[in-house]
């Protein structure tokens, strides 16, 4: 490891950026397919320094879920591997047309993706997240600065270097991945605005947080998934039960979980009761305001529930007057990930789809469809509950920015100012020469 | 004008937000009818309220560019209004289906367009920005918060009550646009991060530089414009002496206006003696680094020279050895925003437009053509140097955000993850139903 400061490895990576941006489809290709071989042949030393790491965390006391995250067996291995095999075969997200117009005779304007140039990964415990993002921002020709907790130094260090020796073998840009090991705090590669373009941060909620808090680099990711499912007053009980409990216990510590039910008032009555023995059945915890309880037996729920991710066998849920008061709830106290009606009537499922303020609005079906390889990507990026750039599960097109190619021959503004030539705006229906 | 706080007038925005994104495209265009219309029908209160503004203004000795913003004469009315009924015959930018998949049988998922929700614009003097903005928020259904200058108080009150009162009566949801002029710093206004999605600055380039680095806040919009034209080898003279001439002083003040011109070493001799010719023609004053000043007679440049955007009669030439260095020169020194290489060379014109990491990067025309009306866009938002979500000159689709709709019968994630139901992540070829 070079002993250069965050500063000098992030200009150094920004340099990177402008060859990689020029790189071919099939050069990062190759570079993908020697990665995946580079890791399958040094299986061995990343179990090794796996374990030196997880035997010194042991020793450090560190919390049991961010030891289970930090173990990289070879089923991880497996799955990494697979998964930039996967990768491969996806489109090229770069050096795509996504506009064409003539603007005059021989002056062609094209809107062509781009890489965004150089994204900073700050991520807990987990190896396998150091490599799944480093190939997908190499599928995508940009650079990476990787910043890993201490807790997974040497597995990290020895990642670092699999991947980008097997890099440098093939002949593809120099310095396109840095490893930042140094002792300094997390806020040195924050404060790099100048040569970051983006962020991903991996992690527990609180730590996502923490780093969308502590830099001006845009951030894509999430820190809070507090999804909804709305039972309107229409709703088909056969489909509400069923998807009231996939999206709360078909797993629990996901951020696309169900943690809030809203019923609507009428219904409430012939929902609730057999609500309560499904939700018994998948040990769901259940809460609810005093109409609830009314009806079923059911723990109190406070004010604080309705802003609580519980992550956990816990429900809450609250009866309300009308379409619109569920609206109000979802947009005032959700995370903006994902949100669910459940109706028969399809101008409430408009208005709830127009007017709730998220990444996902469903209608029918469970909230837990929320994820990139459901909706068909082949490869996810994050969830991002921003509403700038890209927004809910993020494919590789997450990673890819687009600049304006103007090709001309000699063509001048002072022509088409003074009238002596005059613009066509003609669309094109072909793809950018250059 | 109401005594409410900024943050309660950004929570009124907000919810307003909710309303406006369920609003038909036809709803909307009515809308902004009405506006033009009051606007033409006041205009005698909108020049007496400017007059005031101008009057006080100039007792206060507001420096002479500030003043000659803060006009809004009839020219400018008249420009505002026809700025309006342009934007009414342009396609509606939100409830655009971008993507449609058939996830599983009778269960379909739609990406579709829809508002970003709060506008925050922050402009100094020109009252004409106040229009320009607040509509192309209405037309793609956001809410906007407007903070003007305090130069501009009295014309942007009256234009506030003008809009607000033409979409009122025609039944537009309440409280979508909000004038905010209490007295406190805008430092409130950038501090609105629950509330407002993103900030739109209008002003000096030093004014949206304070505005970046002092909100959390995404910004949309440049500070600089620190454009280059490099002259290859290859260089037709007949078209690089007109395209740097064109790019540097068909206007001067403007973001998209030459500041430093590149020449390969082997073409300069031939370029420069007619080159300085036409400059002294057009009234551009020289500065060269050594070698140019061996071929031409001009000032001096030094290093703070490479990195001043002038918008000034004033250029800098710097002889560079190669492509390479052209390239590394514009990504040290460049804004971001537009550079142009002049070349009969197609392999020199695909690295530069691959490695220059630009907005735009032009082959042989002129940088002025960066502008969303040349491009054809039909009205401009503004011209971003960031490489998120919107680059270059960002028309009425930099307002829009896309939701996920995910339309179903009652699936269930369990029955895909325990191998009962299997993704069919079929294309469909259809727009949203809801």
């Amino acid at each position: 490891m070079s002993e250069n400061s965050i500063q000098e490895r992030g200009a150094t990576a920004k340099n990177a950026s402008f060859k990689c941006a020029d790189t071919s489809t099939s050069s990062r290709n190759h570079a993908l397919n020697a990665i995946a071989d580079a890791l399958d042949h040094h299986r061995a030393a990343i179990k090794q320094a796996n374990a030196s790491d997880i035997k010194r965390s042991q020793a450090e006391k560190l919390a049991a879920p961010l030891l289970k995250r930090l173990a990289f067996d070879d089923a991880k291995i497996d799955s990494v591997i697979q998964g930039i095999r996967d990768l491969i075969v996806l489109d090229d997200p770069i050096g795509q047309t996504k506009l064409a117009t003539e603007l005059d005779t021989g002056l062609d304007l094209y809107r062509v993706t781009c890489p965004i140039g150089v994204i900073g990964i700050i991520f807990e415990s987990r190896p396998d997240a150091f490599v799944q993002i480093s190939v997908l921002c190499l599928k995508s020709g940009n650079a990476v600065l990787l910043k890993g907790g201490r807790e997974a130094l040497e597995t990290n260090r020895i990642l670092y270097q699999i991947i980008s020796n097997a890099t440098a073998q093939i002949g593809y840009p120099d310095h396109w991945i840095q490893n930042l090991e140094s002792r300094e705090d997390v806020s040195d590669m924050l404060a790099l605005d100048d040569t970051i373009d983006l962020i991903i941060p991996r992690g527990s909620n609180a730590f996502v947080r923490y780093i969308m808090e502590h830099t001006n680099i845009p951030v894509m990711g999430h820190s809070e998934g507090l999804c909804h499912v709305y039972i309107d007053a229409s709703a088909d009980p056969k489909k509400a039960i069923p998807v009231a409990v996939d999206a709360k216990s078909q797993s629990v510590a996901v951020c696309n979980a169900e943690e809030t039910l809203l019923i609507h008032e009428s219904i409430a009555p012939v929902i609730l009761p057999p609500l309560k023995k499904a939700m018994d059945a998948a040990g769901v915890h259940l809460r609810g305001d005093l109409a609830v309880r009314n009806i079923i037996d059911a723990e109190i729920a406070n004010d604080s529930d309705w802003q609580t991710e519980y992550l956990d066998y816990i429900l809450s849920i609250k009866i309300v007057k009308n379409l619109s008061e569920a609206i109000d709830h979802i947009n005032h106290f959700g995370s903006g990930h994902t949100d669910v009606i459940v109706t028969e009537d399809l101008e409430s499922a408009r208005k709830f789809t127009a007017q709730v303020d998220s990444a996902g609005v469903f209608v029918n079906c469970s909230s837990r469809f929320a994820d990139g390889f459901r909706y068909g990507f082949g490869a996810e990026v994050g969830i991002s509950t921003a509403k700038l750039h890209a927004r809910g599960p993020v494919g590789l097109d997450g990673l890819v920015s687009y600049k304006y190619k103007l090709l001309g021959h000699g063509q001048i503004v002072e022509d088409y100012e003074n009238g002596s030539k005059h613009f066509t705006h003609r669309p094109l229906h072909q793809q950018c020469p250059l």
